[in-house]
């Protein structure tokens, strides 16, 4: 499998031979203001430019769309993408959405999605701390996420853990569909007065526990304003975790292959 | 109040007119190496020279050990302080050490320790997660540690929350006793595999959504190898957050008043 990193949590992944598109942020830089109620919110989004042609990012097999915040999902998406082209998608409310913006090719994920003679199964995480999920509006605004594991006899299997912070489920996940390669999200989202509503560098670790053979792919880093954490930050703290030949963190338009 | 920051844990606080020196670290630079089995155990520790005269430190009216690692407890303190020194200790176990290095005016804290009209009531804390504490030698090597809670009619009350990670217990202090400032030891020591033993950067968070009011004293950063969060990251971390107005990082040698 071929990984790339784009930007955010963006990536083009090449699995047993389909590309697939991940959470398509398309703007522009600034072109967005930073996430209200979140740390420096004075940094507008995207922080950094693409560092493609947008041409290679639409021609994919398919598309996948964790979940629709506007980091993963924006404007600019809805606007570049062609309305024919298969998406997958977490719930049926995101379907609805995806729908009432044109989009008609839309496929919701389940644990027995398949596309091609990949699997590709829907797994559970948490998009913020049990003390944000429980302030009504915080829980509206930060809704449900999700994760896949990717699966095929000729690939070892992929596990996106999507936007979550460390669950038992994130942990269940491991245990149960063992992983060869983890992508983690772990740029450490700060939503302010109730802190990261994303993996942190610490959750390298946890992983790493869990699944001792894993190669950890870390994105969602250095594009958006309340991400706090930088590869740089990230890398340094592996390799003082003795974690650096586990862990990569690509830079935007860098691939790592399994 | 005043405290002042010495070198690690190591403070000075006077208190309702008592002085206190605490976790008496009192080694030259690179005394001794690194702790085996951490992150960075290349660096040798202490990292930094003490920023005050020895006569200063030991001039106090008592001790306070909150526990008898090294970076809290160390050779050069056993010299260098009077046998009959008055020092608190945590338990019958670390009674029993400091007697068999010669001193002889000790007292194990409890609940309802007194010093003159200051109550000192020890707390309790855990020095790392319950997964290293689920492995007999990580346990044994971790051992107990304790915090402090410093009261008086004259001023408010002062927790010194000690080596630890956020646990109930530490949330459960703050709310029955509603101190009005908080050390907390925030320099996020690492063991390898094992992760952090004592606070990092998000503790502030949590303290901070307990005890709004409270002004947080963070330290135990930038002097010993295995601790990863340095003050200007903290401080950053708490502009980005804001909690700039409730939470100081003094410098080696500096003070706060409260």
């Amino acid at each position: 499998m071929k990984i790339t990193q784009v930007r955010n949590a963006t990536q083009l992944i090449v699995y047993a031979g389909k590309t697939f598109l991940i959470d398509p942020m398309l703007s522009k830089k600034d072109a967005w203001p930073g996430f209200e109620g979140t740390a420096r919110s004075e940094i507008r989004n995207p922080m950094v430019e693409l560092p493609f042609e947008m041409a290679l990012l639409l021609d994919v097999d398919a598309i996948i769309v964790t979940h629709t915040h506007q980091d993963h999902w924006d404007e600019a998406a809805v606007a570049l993408i062609q309305k024919e082209k298969l998406i997958f998608v977490q719930n049926n409310s995101d379907e609805q959405l995806l729908r009432s913006q044109g989009f008609s090719n839309l496929v919701v994920l389940s644990e027995t999605s398949e596309f091609g003679d990949i699997s590709l199964i829907k797994t559970r995480c948490q998009h913020g701390s049990d003390a944000a999920y429980a302030h009504p509006q915080l829980a509206e605004r930060l809704g449900d996420s999700s994760g896949i594991v990717f699966q095929h006899p000729a690939e070892k299997s992929l596990y996106l853990v999507g936007d979550s912070i460390w669950i038992d489920a994130v942990e269940e996940n491991m245990r149960k569909y063992r992983p060869g390669v983890v992508i983690m999200n772990t740029g450490w989202a700060h939503i302010l007065g109730y802190g990261p509503i994303i993996f942190g560098k610490d959750d390298l670790l946890k992983a790493h526990r869990v699944l001792p053979e894993a190669q950890i792919v870390a994105t969602h880093m250095e594009a958006v304003n309340h991400c706090l954490v930088t590869r740089h930050a990230l890398l340094e703290y592996a390799r003082d975790n003795h974690l650096q030949d586990f862990v990569s963190a690509p830079a935007d338009g860098a691939s790592v292959t399994f």
